[in-house]
Protein backbone atom coordinates (compact mmCIF):
# COMPACT_ATOMS: atom_id res chain seq x y z
CA UNK A 1 0.00 0.00 0.00
CA UNK A 2 2.91 2.42 0.26
CA UNK A 3 5.14 1.20 -2.32
CA UNK A 4 3.76 4.56 -4.41
CA UNK A 5 5.06 6.91 -1.74
CA UNK A 6 8.89 5.53 -1.68
CA UNK A 7 10.08 8.59 -3.12
CA UNK A 8 8.48 10.50 -0.10
CA UNK A 9 9.61 7.36 2.04
CA UNK A 10 13.12 7.87 1.17
CA UNK A 11 13.50 11.49 2.60
CA UNK A 12 11.59 10.53 5.67
CA UNK A 13 13.05 9.65 9.26
CA UNK A 14 10.61 7.57 10.71
CA UNK A 15 10.73 7.00 14.88
CA UNK A 16 8.94 4.24 16.19
CA UNK A 17 8.58 4.95 19.76
CA UNK A 18 7.72 1.41 21.22
CA UNK A 19 10.33 -0.94 22.15
CA UNK A 20 7.94 -4.20 20.97
CA UNK A 21 9.48 -6.43 19.03
CA UNK A 22 6.30 -7.25 16.99
CA UNK A 23 5.96 -4.05 15.82
CA UNK A 24 9.41 -3.36 15.06
CA UNK A 25 8.01 -6.26 12.94
CA UNK A 26 5.04 -5.32 11.01
CA UNK A 27 6.79 -1.75 10.39
CA UNK A 28 9.29 -4.07 8.82
CA UNK A 29 7.17 -6.11 6.98
CA UNK A 30 5.68 -2.96 5.54
CA UNK A 31 8.97 -1.83 3.74
CA UNK A 32 9.91 0.85 5.98
CA UNK A 33 13.15 1.79 6.98
CA UNK A 34 12.77 3.62 10.42
CA UNK A 35 14.92 4.16 13.93
CA UNK A 36 13.37 2.45 16.94
CA UNK A 37 13.21 4.76 19.90
CA UNK A 38 10.97 3.93 23.13
CA UNK A 39 9.77 6.24 25.34
CA UNK A 40 10.76 6.44 28.96
CA UNK A 41 7.81 8.02 29.90
CA UNK A 42 5.64 6.56 33.04
CA UNK A 43 2.16 4.80 31.12
CA UNK A 44 0.19 5.18 34.38
CA UNK A 45 -3.01 6.80 33.00
CA UNK A 46 -6.40 6.03 35.62
CA UNK A 47 -7.63 3.51 33.79
CA UNK A 48 -11.24 4.07 36.07
CA UNK A 49 -11.58 7.58 33.98
CA UNK A 50 -11.64 5.62 30.88
CA UNK A 51 -14.59 3.32 32.24
CA UNK A 52 -16.85 2.44 28.41
CA UNK A 53 -13.98 4.29 26.09
CA UNK A 54 -11.28 2.28 26.45
CA UNK A 55 -9.90 3.08 23.23
CA UNK A 56 -10.00 6.35 24.39
CA UNK A 57 -6.99 4.89 27.19
CA UNK A 58 -5.35 3.32 24.11
CA UNK A 59 -4.97 6.51 22.19
CA UNK A 60 -3.67 8.78 25.39
CA UNK A 61 -1.13 6.18 26.14
CA UNK A 62 0.25 6.21 22.59
CA UNK A 63 0.03 10.00 22.94
CA UNK A 64 2.16 9.83 26.07
CA UNK A 65 4.39 7.64 23.78
CA UNK A 66 4.71 9.82 21.26
CA UNK A 67 4.82 13.25 23.12
CA UNK A 68 7.73 11.93 24.78
CA UNK A 69 10.28 10.39 21.98
CA UNK A 70 9.13 13.43 20.11
CA UNK A 71 10.54 16.14 22.25
CA UNK A 72 13.38 14.34 22.67
CA UNK A 73 14.05 14.08 19.22
CA UNK A 74 13.02 17.27 17.76
CA UNK A 75 16.75 18.85 19.41
CA UNK A 76 18.69 16.60 16.89
CA UNK A 77 16.39 16.71 13.49
CA UNK A 78 15.87 20.57 12.31
CA UNK A 79 14.53 18.73 9.13
CA UNK A 80 10.87 18.98 8.18
CA UNK A 81 10.88 15.39 7.05
CA UNK A 82 9.98 13.72 10.37
CA UNK A 83 7.07 11.39 11.80
CA UNK A 84 7.20 10.23 15.44
CA UNK A 85 4.88 6.92 15.93
CA UNK A 86 3.03 5.80 19.29
CA UNK A 87 1.21 2.84 19.72
CA UNK A 88 -0.34 1.03 22.60
CA UNK A 89 -2.46 -1.89 22.70
CA UNK A 90 -5.28 -3.55 25.38
CA UNK A 91 -7.28 -6.35 25.40
CA UNK A 92 -10.59 -5.64 26.97
CA UNK A 93 -13.20 -7.71 27.82
CA UNK A 94 -16.33 -6.84 30.46
CA UNK A 95 -15.64 -3.63 30.80
CA UNK A 96 -11.90 -4.36 31.53
CA UNK A 97 -8.83 -3.47 30.55
CA UNK A 98 -6.14 -5.81 30.68
CA UNK A 99 -2.78 -5.42 29.78
CA UNK A 100 0.65 -7.10 30.22
CA UNK A 101 0.13 -9.83 33.29
CA UNK A 102 1.66 -9.43 36.32
CA UNK A 103 3.15 -12.86 37.22
CA UNK A 104 2.06 -16.16 35.88
CA UNK A 105 -0.93 -15.84 38.83
CA UNK A 106 -2.68 -12.85 37.24
CA UNK A 107 -1.90 -14.77 33.22
CA UNK A 108 -3.90 -17.69 34.63
CA UNK A 109 -6.39 -15.20 35.74
CA UNK A 110 -6.76 -13.68 32.30
CA UNK A 111 -6.70 -16.65 30.10
CA UNK A 112 -9.26 -18.14 31.89
CA UNK A 113 -11.62 -15.23 31.61
CA UNK A 114 -10.59 -14.79 27.98
CA UNK A 115 -11.23 -19.40 27.65
CA UNK A 116 -14.44 -19.85 25.28
CA UNK A 117 -15.24 -16.07 24.82
CA UNK A 118 -14.82 -13.01 22.40
CA UNK A 119 -12.83 -10.13 23.54
CA UNK A 120 -12.21 -6.54 21.75
CA UNK A 121 -8.06 -5.58 21.30
CA UNK A 122 -7.91 -2.54 20.97
CA UNK A 123 -4.71 -0.16 19.23
CA UNK A 124 -4.58 3.68 19.76
CA UNK A 125 -1.83 5.40 17.31
CA UNK A 126 -0.74 8.36 17.66
CA UNK A 127 1.42 10.17 14.51
CA UNK A 128 3.44 13.02 15.51
CA UNK A 129 5.07 14.83 12.06
CA UNK A 130 6.31 18.53 10.88
CA UNK A 131 4.25 19.63 8.01
CA UNK A 132 6.67 21.27 4.94
CA UNK A 133 7.34 24.88 6.15
CA UNK A 134 7.83 23.16 9.83
CA UNK A 135 4.35 23.11 11.41
CA UNK A 136 3.51 20.41 13.77
CA UNK A 137 0.39 18.64 13.30
CA UNK A 138 -0.79 15.46 15.24
CA UNK A 139 -2.73 12.38 14.38
CA UNK A 140 -4.50 9.99 16.23
CA UNK A 141 -6.59 6.93 15.79
CA UNK A 142 -7.92 3.43 16.91
CA UNK A 143 -8.56 0.08 15.71
CA UNK A 144 -10.61 -2.45 17.19
CA UNK A 145 -10.63 -6.41 16.37
CA UNK A 146 -12.98 -9.32 17.98
CA UNK A 147 -10.69 -12.27 18.93
CA UNK A 148 -12.60 -15.35 19.59
CA UNK A 149 -11.32 -17.60 22.21
CA UNK A 150 -11.32 -21.62 21.86
CA UNK A 151 -12.68 -23.20 25.39
CA UNK A 152 -9.08 -23.64 26.95
CA UNK A 153 -8.81 -26.77 29.44
CA UNK A 154 -6.49 -25.84 32.76
CA UNK A 155 -3.68 -28.06 30.97
CA UNK A 156 -3.53 -26.10 28.09
CA UNK A 157 -3.58 -22.71 30.18
CA UNK A 158 -0.75 -24.27 32.48
CA UNK A 159 1.41 -25.77 29.53
CA UNK A 160 0.94 -22.34 27.79
CA UNK A 161 2.06 -20.23 30.71
CA UNK A 162 5.49 -22.37 31.55
CA UNK A 163 6.51 -21.67 27.32
CA UNK A 164 6.72 -17.62 28.99
CA UNK A 165 4.90 -16.57 26.15
CA UNK A 166 2.54 -14.72 28.15
CA UNK A 167 4.38 -12.40 30.58
CA UNK A 168 5.10 -9.58 28.26
CA UNK A 169 1.77 -9.32 26.09
CA UNK A 170 -1.31 -7.94 26.47
CA UNK A 171 -3.98 -10.15 27.64
CA UNK A 172 -1.38 -12.57 28.21
CA UNK A 173 -1.41 -14.29 24.87
CA UNK A 174 0.53 -13.88 21.57
CA UNK A 175 -1.56 -14.22 18.69
CA UNK A 176 1.74 -14.72 16.15
CA UNK A 177 2.96 -17.54 18.24
CA UNK A 178 1.71 -20.25 20.35
CA UNK A 179 -1.11 -18.26 20.70
CA UNK A 180 -2.36 -18.73 17.93
CA UNK A 181 -3.50 -21.83 17.70
CA UNK A 182 -6.01 -20.46 20.85
CA UNK A 183 -7.97 -18.16 18.48
CA UNK A 184 -10.81 -20.02 16.55
CA UNK A 185 -10.94 -16.72 14.66
CA UNK A 186 -10.77 -13.04 14.70
CA UNK A 187 -12.72 -10.26 13.10
CA UNK A 188 -11.04 -7.17 11.73
CA UNK A 189 -7.21 -6.65 11.48
CA UNK A 190 -4.72 -9.59 13.19
CA UNK A 191 -1.85 -7.05 12.73
CA UNK A 192 -3.94 -5.33 15.34
CA UNK A 193 -4.22 -7.80 17.67
CA UNK A 194 -0.37 -8.25 17.22
CA UNK A 195 0.22 -4.81 18.61
CA UNK A 196 -0.58 -2.36 15.43
CA UNK A 197 -3.21 -1.51 12.98
CA UNK A 198 -1.35 -2.44 9.76
CA UNK A 199 -4.04 -1.01 7.34
CA UNK A 200 -5.33 2.17 9.06
CA UNK A 201 -2.04 3.05 9.49
CA UNK A 202 -0.78 2.54 6.29
CA UNK A 203 -3.57 5.21 5.23
CA UNK A 204 -2.89 7.15 7.38
CA UNK A 205 0.81 7.48 6.82
CA UNK A 206 0.05 7.78 3.01
CA UNK A 207 -2.01 11.33 4.10
CA UNK A 208 0.77 12.53 6.13
CA UNK A 209 3.14 11.97 3.86
CA UNK A 210 1.50 14.34 1.76
CA UNK A 211 0.67 17.14 3.65
CA UNK A 212 4.00 17.07 4.45
CA UNK A 213 5.38 17.04 1.19
CA UNK A 214 2.13 19.30 -0.21
CA UNK A 215 1.59 16.79 -2.45
CA UNK A 216 -1.95 16.65 -4.71
CA UNK A 217 -0.79 12.68 -5.66
CA UNK A 218 -4.06 10.65 -6.02
CA UNK A 219 -3.03 7.05 -4.47
CA UNK B 1 -3.19 -25.63 22.56
CA UNK B 2 -0.30 -28.59 22.15
CA UNK B 3 1.48 -28.28 24.85
CA UNK B 4 0.07 -30.87 26.84
CA UNK B 5 0.29 -33.26 24.40
CA UNK B 6 4.26 -33.03 24.40
CA UNK B 7 5.03 -36.14 25.72
CA UNK B 8 3.33 -37.52 22.80
CA UNK B 9 4.73 -35.46 20.24
CA UNK B 10 8.14 -36.06 21.34
CA UNK B 11 7.70 -39.78 20.46
CA UNK B 12 6.10 -38.87 16.73
CA UNK B 13 7.57 -37.84 13.61
CA UNK B 14 5.72 -35.45 11.51
CA UNK B 15 6.09 -34.93 8.03
CA UNK B 16 4.84 -31.78 6.55
CA UNK B 17 4.43 -32.60 2.85
CA UNK B 18 4.71 -28.76 1.34
CA UNK B 19 7.19 -26.64 0.50
CA UNK B 20 6.01 -23.46 1.42
CA UNK B 21 7.54 -21.07 3.93
CA UNK B 22 4.87 -19.68 5.18
CA UNK B 23 3.70 -23.33 6.32
CA UNK B 24 6.88 -24.25 8.08
CA UNK B 25 6.58 -20.79 9.78
CA UNK B 26 3.08 -22.09 11.31
CA UNK B 27 4.15 -25.33 12.57
CA UNK B 28 7.24 -23.81 13.86
CA UNK B 29 5.36 -21.15 15.75
CA UNK B 30 2.77 -24.09 17.03
CA UNK B 31 5.93 -25.39 18.84
CA UNK B 32 6.29 -28.48 16.62
CA UNK B 33 9.42 -30.55 15.31
CA UNK B 34 8.85 -32.07 12.13
CA UNK B 35 10.41 -33.03 8.48
CA UNK B 36 9.56 -30.78 5.70
CA UNK B 37 9.51 -33.34 2.31
CA UNK B 38 7.27 -32.00 -0.37
CA UNK B 39 5.40 -34.05 -2.45
CA UNK B 40 6.49 -34.39 -6.15
CA UNK B 41 2.81 -35.32 -7.62
CA UNK B 42 1.59 -33.17 -10.29
CA UNK B 43 -1.29 -30.83 -8.79
CA UNK B 44 -3.54 -30.96 -12.03
CA UNK B 45 -7.06 -31.35 -10.53
CA UNK B 46 -9.92 -30.24 -13.00
CA UNK B 47 -11.21 -27.17 -11.56
CA UNK B 48 -14.51 -27.30 -13.49
CA UNK B 49 -15.16 -30.43 -11.97
CA UNK B 50 -15.84 -28.55 -8.00
CA UNK B 51 -17.92 -25.72 -9.06
CA UNK B 52 -19.90 -24.85 -5.76
CA UNK B 53 -17.71 -26.44 -3.68
CA UNK B 54 -13.84 -25.45 -3.84
CA UNK B 55 -12.94 -26.03 -0.40
CA UNK B 56 -13.58 -30.09 -1.90
CA UNK B 57 -10.68 -28.73 -4.44
CA UNK B 58 -8.42 -27.83 -1.67
CA UNK B 59 -9.18 -31.07 0.80
CA UNK B 60 -7.99 -32.86 -3.04
CA UNK B 61 -5.05 -31.46 -3.78
CA UNK B 62 -3.96 -31.69 0.12
CA UNK B 63 -4.74 -35.59 0.00
CA UNK B 64 -2.59 -36.11 -3.85
CA UNK B 65 0.16 -34.59 -1.67
CA UNK B 66 -0.19 -36.36 1.59
CA UNK B 67 -0.99 -40.12 -0.45
CA UNK B 68 2.12 -39.11 -2.37
CA UNK B 69 4.98 -38.56 0.43
CA UNK B 70 3.14 -41.25 2.96
CA UNK B 71 3.69 -43.37 0.03
CA UNK B 72 7.58 -42.82 0.01
CA UNK B 73 8.01 -42.36 3.79
CA UNK B 74 6.14 -45.16 4.70
CA UNK B 75 9.03 -47.64 3.35
CA UNK B 76 11.54 -45.58 6.03
CA UNK B 77 9.69 -45.14 9.05
CA UNK B 78 8.67 -48.68 10.50
CA UNK B 79 7.41 -47.16 13.43
CA UNK B 80 3.73 -46.35 14.58
CA UNK B 81 4.26 -43.10 15.41
CA UNK B 82 4.20 -41.32 12.18
CA UNK B 83 2.24 -38.66 11.25
CA UNK B 84 2.47 -36.79 7.45
CA UNK B 85 0.61 -33.68 6.75
CA UNK B 86 -1.07 -32.23 3.26
CA UNK B 87 -2.21 -29.08 2.27
CA UNK B 88 -3.33 -26.74 -0.27
CA UNK B 89 -5.21 -23.21 -0.17
CA UNK B 90 -6.87 -21.45 -2.50
CA UNK B 91 -8.56 -17.92 -3.02
CA UNK B 92 -11.97 -17.98 -4.11
CA UNK B 93 -14.29 -15.13 -5.30
CA UNK B 94 -17.65 -15.27 -7.54
CA UNK B 95 -17.10 -18.67 -8.15
CA UNK B 96 -13.24 -19.07 -9.43
CA UNK B 97 -10.60 -20.62 -7.78
CA UNK B 98 -7.49 -18.24 -8.02
CA UNK B 99 -4.21 -20.05 -7.44
CA UNK B 100 -0.52 -18.81 -8.02
CA UNK B 101 -0.58 -15.65 -10.32
CA UNK B 102 1.09 -17.42 -13.86
CA UNK B 103 2.91 -13.86 -14.46
CA UNK B 104 2.61 -10.51 -13.65
CA UNK B 105 -0.27 -9.68 -16.11
CA UNK B 106 -2.16 -12.32 -14.30
CA UNK B 107 -1.17 -11.24 -11.24
CA UNK B 108 -2.10 -7.35 -11.99
CA UNK B 109 -5.65 -9.20 -12.96
CA UNK B 110 -6.50 -10.83 -10.23
CA UNK B 111 -5.00 -8.00 -7.56
CA UNK B 112 -7.68 -5.59 -9.47
CA UNK B 113 -10.50 -8.56 -9.16
CA UNK B 114 -9.96 -8.79 -5.11
CA UNK B 115 -9.71 -4.86 -4.80
CA UNK B 116 -12.77 -3.36 -2.64
CA UNK B 117 -14.42 -6.78 -2.48
CA UNK B 118 -14.28 -9.57 0.04
CA UNK B 119 -12.71 -12.91 -0.94
CA UNK B 120 -12.78 -16.44 0.73
CA UNK B 121 -9.54 -18.43 1.31
CA UNK B 122 -9.85 -21.67 1.52
CA UNK B 123 -7.16 -24.07 3.05
CA UNK B 124 -7.69 -27.97 2.88
CA UNK B 125 -5.54 -30.35 5.08
CA UNK B 126 -5.11 -33.93 5.11
CA UNK B 127 -3.26 -36.16 7.86
CA UNK B 128 -2.35 -39.32 7.55
CA UNK B 129 -1.35 -41.54 10.48
CA UNK B 130 -0.45 -45.19 12.28
CA UNK B 131 -3.01 -45.94 15.31
CA UNK B 132 -1.21 -48.05 17.62
CA UNK B 133 -1.06 -51.55 16.33
CA UNK B 134 -0.08 -50.06 12.63
CA UNK B 135 -3.76 -49.60 10.97
CA UNK B 136 -3.55 -46.52 8.83
CA UNK B 137 -5.72 -43.59 9.33
CA UNK B 138 -6.97 -40.43 7.45
CA UNK B 139 -8.22 -37.15 8.30
CA UNK B 140 -9.59 -34.34 6.50
CA UNK B 141 -10.80 -31.02 7.00
CA UNK B 142 -11.14 -27.53 5.42
CA UNK B 143 -10.83 -23.68 6.92
CA UNK B 144 -12.92 -20.98 5.37
CA UNK B 145 -11.68 -17.27 6.07
CA UNK B 146 -13.50 -14.65 4.61
CA UNK B 147 -10.87 -11.59 3.86
CA UNK B 148 -12.37 -7.97 2.69
CA UNK B 149 -9.50 -5.80 0.52
CA UNK B 150 -9.28 -2.24 0.39
CA UNK B 151 -9.50 0.11 -2.67
CA UNK B 152 -6.54 -0.29 -4.49
CA UNK B 153 -5.15 2.03 -6.97
CA UNK B 154 -3.68 0.75 -9.93
CA UNK B 155 -0.30 2.69 -8.03
CA UNK B 156 -0.79 0.83 -5.89
CA UNK B 157 -1.11 -3.10 -7.22
CA UNK B 158 1.54 -1.51 -9.78
CA UNK B 159 3.64 -1.43 -6.67
CA UNK B 160 3.01 -4.06 -4.58
CA UNK B 161 3.20 -6.33 -7.88
CA UNK B 162 7.11 -4.81 -8.18
CA UNK B 163 7.88 -6.05 -4.92
CA UNK B 164 7.51 -9.48 -6.56
CA UNK B 165 5.54 -10.87 -3.45
CA UNK B 166 2.55 -11.47 -5.29
CA UNK B 167 4.15 -14.54 -7.53
CA UNK B 168 4.38 -17.42 -5.66
CA UNK B 169 0.87 -17.15 -3.41
CA UNK B 170 -2.76 -17.86 -3.78
CA UNK B 171 -4.52 -15.27 -4.95
CA UNK B 172 -1.36 -12.65 -5.69
CA UNK B 173 -0.57 -11.51 -2.30
CA UNK B 174 0.79 -12.38 1.23
CA UNK B 175 -1.15 -11.25 4.47
CA UNK B 176 2.09 -11.90 6.47
CA UNK B 177 3.86 -9.38 3.77
CA UNK B 178 3.44 -6.07 2.33
CA UNK B 179 -0.11 -7.30 1.01
CA UNK B 180 -1.02 -6.79 5.10
CA UNK B 181 -1.75 -3.51 4.29
CA UNK B 182 -3.86 -3.99 1.47
CA UNK B 183 -6.73 -5.98 3.85
CA UNK B 184 -9.09 -3.97 5.62
CA UNK B 185 -9.87 -7.00 8.12
CA UNK B 186 -10.60 -10.89 8.17
CA UNK B 187 -13.08 -12.76 9.22
CA UNK B 188 -11.72 -15.97 10.65
CA UNK B 189 -8.31 -17.57 11.06
CA UNK B 190 -5.55 -15.19 10.08
CA UNK B 191 -2.99 -18.56 9.64
CA UNK B 192 -5.94 -20.14 7.05
CA UNK B 193 -5.13 -16.89 4.69
CA UNK B 194 -1.43 -17.22 5.38
CA UNK B 195 -1.90 -20.69 3.89
CA UNK B 196 -2.06 -23.35 7.14
CA UNK B 197 -5.32 -23.50 9.57
CA UNK B 198 -3.54 -23.75 12.99
CA UNK B 199 -6.14 -23.24 15.24
CA UNK B 200 -8.23 -26.74 14.00
CA UNK B 201 -4.94 -28.57 12.62
CA UNK B 202 -4.48 -28.32 16.99
CA UNK B 203 -7.54 -29.53 17.59
CA UNK B 204 -7.40 -32.31 15.27
CA UNK B 205 -3.50 -33.14 15.76
CA UNK B 206 -4.43 -34.01 19.07
CA UNK B 207 -7.05 -36.18 18.44
CA UNK B 208 -4.73 -37.93 16.75
CA UNK B 209 -1.87 -38.05 19.01
CA UNK B 210 -4.89 -39.70 21.66
CA UNK B 211 -5.81 -42.23 18.93
CA UNK B 212 -1.94 -43.22 18.01
CA UNK B 213 -1.41 -43.76 21.92
CA UNK B 214 -4.70 -44.85 22.92
CA UNK B 215 -5.02 -42.06 25.25
CA UNK B 216 -7.78 -41.07 27.29
CA UNK B 217 -6.44 -38.01 28.36
CA UNK B 218 -8.74 -34.98 28.49
CA UNK B 219 -6.94 -31.87 27.41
Amino acid sequence: MLEPMRHFLDKTTIILASASPRRKEILQNLGLTFVVKPSTVDENLEKSKYVGRPFDYTVDTAALKADDVFKTVIKDHESDNLVVIGCDTIVTHGGTIYEKPKDVGDAARILNILSGNSHIVYSGVKLIYKEKGGVKREETFYEATEVEFAELSEEVINGYIATGEPMDKAGGYGIQGRGGSLVRGIKGDYFNVMGFPAHTFSLKLTECLKLMNNSTQTS
